[in-house]
């Protein structure tokens, strides 16, 4: 079922979306402001469901590649949007049809309503990710082999490339080390795909589900009950812990924000581990959660999500686990987004404390 | 006046291009191995003078990239080195009609050869320089507005990216940046320019001159007089100094080889500072030479020349300074590959000793 997206729905979308961003995928306020922009000027987009979606479509995914915290301070044009899917244009050689989300995120979610509604596009309701991940080819069309180039790439300032690679690892390589000398952030357009192919390997529904989920919020908050908890209830998830902010490192290196925050509650301390997106959350005593499951922080009060570069020292927040898509959990998947590969030497921890290896892995 | 380019004089021609290659450009040996395998694969090229090429050609250059302390080891194939035209080919819209060299060096005066070969095009005798510069945007070219994007680089795993560049100097970063990760080599093709452009902004009868000095070294050795001295006359320059290598500073950093040696000879001793090239000469009191003219290391009995990368303690060498093509220094040449560019706070020392400030620039 098609629907149209106009600027009153934006910011509960941004916000769902900054939900599923588990800290990363940009900052709903942000993601927000340029959605609306693109939509006052161009007119609203039609969103599609993946079960509409012609098998002979041609569908490709914007995003923003690039540290958070840079991102807030260096918003991207509508021109520097839609550059990229311009200049991958000529190399498919065929018109693109829909615009589809990469992943799930603040900004992320957002950037794609601006692309679509700049170039007059529908926009797929579905995203590669279900979630935010930090590095391009952690998505699920990689596991279904779509390959992430042609990938275009365009910076504010009108440079622009287009890489053609063996895999997808290889492209984020190549236009993360880009992205860096090019000021942090860059608008990409990539992982060309057929309706078909679309169908298959992306995330259904998640559009309306970011909508849904930021709703649910501002309507437990006017109905004055805990939107946590219609949060928790949204992502069949649960909550893991609750407390003060009391310290965040963080640095941004080699195009990523990456750091570790302490939230200390009653009787424990949990530690978030993050690289954008939070990938492990322990207490001083054991693992709560590991991706690829999903750990979110949210305003104790208000469940406004906090994204990794807004976690302040005194922030009282609660902390949600929720799963993940369940193609997350194939030993090919968490070979390429399980704690082991960004350099944590731990078995993969489900949100409801299930401990996974390769021999439980699904 | 045009002329077949065979293996036979493939040897002579790349020595002379060391020789200009200022210590860069890549190892002599290797560029002549790579050139003969694609001329007896594919047959002679045809070197064009400058003076015959058509208004309405198109020509590119192709060079490596990257530092030549790893190009020694990372030989590219034949394929390697065709895939950034064809990746260029398709942004053109219309044929390639020359092939030119961007620099004179062991290797970047070779790899052209080959790509003319493996393309079945002729090649310029011409090349952007007249020497070697270790970053992409230092060629008379870009003094003369020529972009050098659209510029597509290849490696050898197969990725390649075309970038589309607001400046040359963009250009240099964005395609360094990849080349570090891709490895800290990669075939370039770039500079697309019409013939009229090519005759005003290329450097004309360098690959004629290559050959020449390197068979003027040959011949001065096989008449027993002093081949040094051979190079000297055919460069119109001067002997600066004579002694033994007693130290090498080198470490690749950002994709350059850079570093310093140390040469002791009768009563002083000279230090050499490089950036793949070499770019100051100096005495324990004074400057001798400065880029944006030629500091060139021979060895002191058979003149066969030295890279930065193969200088070794102990070599017994001579070092020559020799004039640039006088319009390297232009004011805005020298901003561009003067000493203070490199870091060095000093006027430039012209080969003859002249010293160089704004007023006295040509």
């Amino acid at each position: 079922m098609s629907w149209q997206l106009t600027p009153s729905i934006v910011g509960d979308l941004a916000r769902g979306a900054a939900v599923l961003g588990t800290g990363g995928g940009g900052d709903p306020y942000i993601g927000a402001l340029l959605a609306r922009q693109a939509l006052a000027v161009h007119g609203p987009v039609t969103v599609v469901g993946l079960d509409e979606l012609p098998d002979d479509a041609l569908v490709l995914t914007v995003a923003m590649m690039g540290a958070p915290t840079v991102m807030v301070e260096k918003l991207p044009s509508l021109d520097e949007v839609v550059a990229p899917v311009h200049a991958l244009g000529a190399s498919l050689g065929r018109p693109v049809t829909h615009i589809a989300c990469a992943e799930a995120g603040g900004v992320n979610s957002t950037i794609p309503i601006a692309a679509a509604a700049a170039l007059g596009l529908p926009l797929l309701d579905a995203d590669g990710m279900g979630r935010a991940f930090p590095e391009l080819q952690m998505v699920l069309p990689t596991l279904y082999g779509i390959t992430a180039s042609p990938l275009a790439f365009a910076d504010e300032k009108g440079n622009t490339a287009v890489l053609s690679t063996i895999d997808n690892t290889w492209t984020e390589r190549i236009a993360r080390v880009a992205c860096v000398e090019m000021g942090c952030s860059v608008m990409l357009a990539g992982f060309a795909m057929s309706g078909a192919s679309a169908r298959e390997a992306l995330v259904p529904a998640s559009l309306s589900a970011c909508l849904s989920i930021g709703r649910g919020i501002v309507e437990a908050r006017e109905a004055k009950t805990d939107p946590v908890a219609a949060v928790v209830a949204a992502l069949g998830g649960r909550e893991v812990f609750e407390g003060k902010v009391v310290d965040v490192e963080r640095g941004t290196t080699a195009g990523f924000a990456r750091g570790n925050a302490r939230i200390e509650g009653r009787g424990d301390t949990v530690t978030l581990s993050f690289q954008n997106e939070h990938l492990i959350a322990r207490t001083t005593t054991g693992i709560l959660v590991t991706t690829p499951d999903l750990i979110i922080v949210l305003d104790a009060e208000t469940a406004e999500p906090i994204t990794t570069e807004g976690l302040r020292y005194g922030q009282r927040v609660r902390v949600i686990a929720a799963p993940s898509d369940e193609r997350w959990h194939s030993a090919e998947a968490l070979a390429m987004v399980g704690p082991g590969y960004f350099g944590y030497d731990l078995p993969s921890h489900r949100f409801d404390g299930t401990i996974e290896n390769s021999e439980t892995a699904a």
